[in-house]
């Protein structure tokens, strides 16, 4: 509940783990004017992160007429960290290096009426199996660490799924279920978590003190990232921006809702927005979301009235509930994320600024930027494997010296590694 | 805008002198306990603290076989702080010992048609002066600073008021004008803000690791307490709640917009939800909001169904709206602050809490408790005397060494105490 001593080194570790993946090679006068911590500090700190190996020594620069400076970069040769996305019809696997690289991928195809725990957690093994064999021989022994995301409630300390409607779990022991098969530490959160962790570390919120990550999918929400830190809540249910209300006594929602957001600018409310303004249109013949979806970008592409209808319709809903995000909480970047925003794109993001524009109070607007997420590859796994990796960081402080294997830092999800 | 070591240290301090003033007296050792710092941690704020002549030595208490334990408690003997609420019809002062105990208390009026900022700034002198007046013939010299709460946009790094709606000030430097003529060091900030921070010191968030105060006034807002400290975003106006869409194109808003929260619970909403149910109602014979709400509040009492049908309607919109907080940040405590809240108290309590718990969602509804705000006083000058503690115990740094007067550290608006 409260910051510790220990939260702090924490963090703090982050900050400069962060900033060298940023900028490699780098010197720590520099890593010290670039996080606002003191020099003596990022001494300690470096030499933490060099004792777990993640980063290493690669020589020295000039400095004007004093000493040369010791230079360090991530050590990209050193650990693995994979990262699993699970989502409703297939599992996802990325192994990354130390600079966040991927190294390799892999996917297992989730079929219906073949989700039950014990089958998707066999396809996450499978997964994570074909990522190892994939990047080398060496592979199985540098890995550090295992982040998976869940769609759903999940607790992360407990490590249970709580509740994922679209398989209808209940209270499912996910990680216990890897860890027979697994030999890594595990980390089990949310996609929506795993997102605003991606961005905070490598994406548009990276430097920022308070950005949203607005995630645009079938389901929607808003990862907080405030004061340089994802903002988790009370218990680990923070950011149900989909299930708060645009319209009062509105759109019935699957949540028991009325109006919430997420019915008007998840995939299937702005199908919804199209089917209210043209009933028949051809954009709507396919029932698949991901095809209509496409089908509105293409359409939109090629000036069709009506698809920019949809599209100014979608952003009049996205506009106004953006701007309670903005008035609300006053950000420096809101990030439009998922694969809803990556593919209605630029035109989206052009009419979402003009609603925001006509909505927010000028304090706060003329305060924030609204943009794309700039992350290329898969956001989710690229933060699962994040979760992987801040639990070394966090594991760090609880080791007894220096070199010992990161991998014992995982605290109580995982039989002791086979 | 990075958290620095420097605001690490403020932070501690904070932390450990709130938990003085809530436990006094109390020893190093319960201090670590409570605040999950460590021991050397501890003594080294404790120290800081004694030099800063905030707290004093009381004693020993025996500790089971070992040696006995030092015990500190604030000094109420010590340096005094003042409050100043700015209002529409008054300029309120307050004085305060360093327990936050109030010594004095003074009230200027601002009538109609003598708001100009050189005014309202006689108004706070005067006001200021007999609070300092009534605490006795050494109060002025043991002033550590004065707090200032004023309604609208304020910048406190430039102590400017940007913008105030019911007077049409513009960047007015209201501190500069009184630092003609008050030798203290001076903070402002506005009521949003200083009610948050008394809930985070001395109220019902204090202790608790995300907290929501909602404030329901003439206008309303949210003040946002995350990680335990004030969350003003960045450009300290974060918590416009009361601008955020509740009803998409619904009742018009002073603002521009549309369908804001406020105009459905603030004041005049809550006058206008009784007009819509009963247009004739003996409730509505005062044009006065006070007056009104007040009557209301006797009615409810008195079971009158109109009133109820009043409160009832108006606690579905506050539900909704408090839900999507809920849902949104998922905080440990939501309190109920300001006038309306206090006047309307545990009836509106109740039908709150009925309404969010058939609105927000199960995870985050299950960690959060309601509550009206416990602070017997008034929020906004308590709130204020803390910006100005809290400006004494970040200037702390700053010092050359310890017994020097903590009135130097004030950084940019005022003149050397004359």
């Amino acid at each position: 509940m409260k910051r510790t001593s220990r939260d702090i080194r924490t963090a703090n570790r982050y900050e400069v783990l962060r900033q060298i993946i940023a900028v490699s090679p780098t010197s720590r006068q520099e890593l010290a004017a670039a996080t606002g911590l003191s020099l003596a500090t990022v001494a300690t700190l470096v030499g933490e992160l060099l004792d777990l190996r993640l980063i290493t020594e690669v020589g020295f620069e000039d400095s004007a007429g004093g000493r040369p400076r010791g230079l360090v970069a991530v050590d990209t040769s050193g650990g693995a960290l994979i990262g699993v996305d699970i989502a409703e019809t297939y599992v996802h696997a990325e192994l990354f290096d130390l600079g966040l690289n991927v190294l390799a991928r892999a996917e297992e195809e989730v079929r219906p009426g073949a989700s039950r725990p014990e089958q998707v957690a066999g396809q996450v093994v499978a997964a994570v199996g074909s990522v190892v064999a994939r990047a080398g021989a060496d592979a199985a022994g540098r890995v550090l660490g295992v982040g998976v995301s869940m769609p759903g409630q999940v607790d992360r300390d407990t490590a249970v799924v709580e509740y994922a409607a679209n398989w209808g779990w209940r209270d499912v022991p996910l990680l216990d279920l890897l860890a027979e098969h697994l030999p890594y530490p595990l980390y089990l959160d949310n996609p929506l978590r795993a997102c605003t962790v991606a961005e905070l570390w490598f994406g548009a919120a990276r430097g920022r003190s308070d950005a949203v990550v607005v995630n645009l999918g079938t389901g929607v929400g808003a990862g907080l990232a405030l004061g340089g830190g994802l903002h988790r809540g009370v218990s680990n249910s923070a950011g149900e921006w989909g299930h708060t209300t645009l319209v009062l006594d509105g759109r019935p929602c699957h949540c028991g809702g009325q109006g919430c957001v997420e019915t008007y600018v998840g995939a299937p409310g702005i199908m919804r927005n199209l089917r209210e303004l043209s009933p028949h249109s051809p954009l709507l013949r396919s029932a698949d979301q991901t095809a209509t979806i496409d089908a509105l970008a293409a359409a939109v592409a090629a000036n069709d009235p009506v698809a920019l209808d949809a599209l100014r319709d979608t952003a009049r809903y996205l506009g106004a509930a953006i701007s309670d995000l903005i008035n609300l909480l006053n950000p420096e970047v809101v990030v439009l994320s998922s694969w809803v925003a990556a593919r209605l794109g630029e035109p989206l993001l052009r009419e979402v600024r003009a609603a925001v524009a006509r909505r927010a109070l000028g304090r706060p607007l003329a305060a924030t930027e609204i943009v794309l997420s700039p992350i290329p590859t898969d956001p989710v796994s690229l933060g699962a494997a994040t979760f992987a990796l801040e639990g070394v960081l966090r594991s760090a402080g609880q080791r007894t010296g220096p070199g010992t294997a990161p991998r014992a830092g995982h605290p109580r999800t995982v039989a002791p590694a086979g």
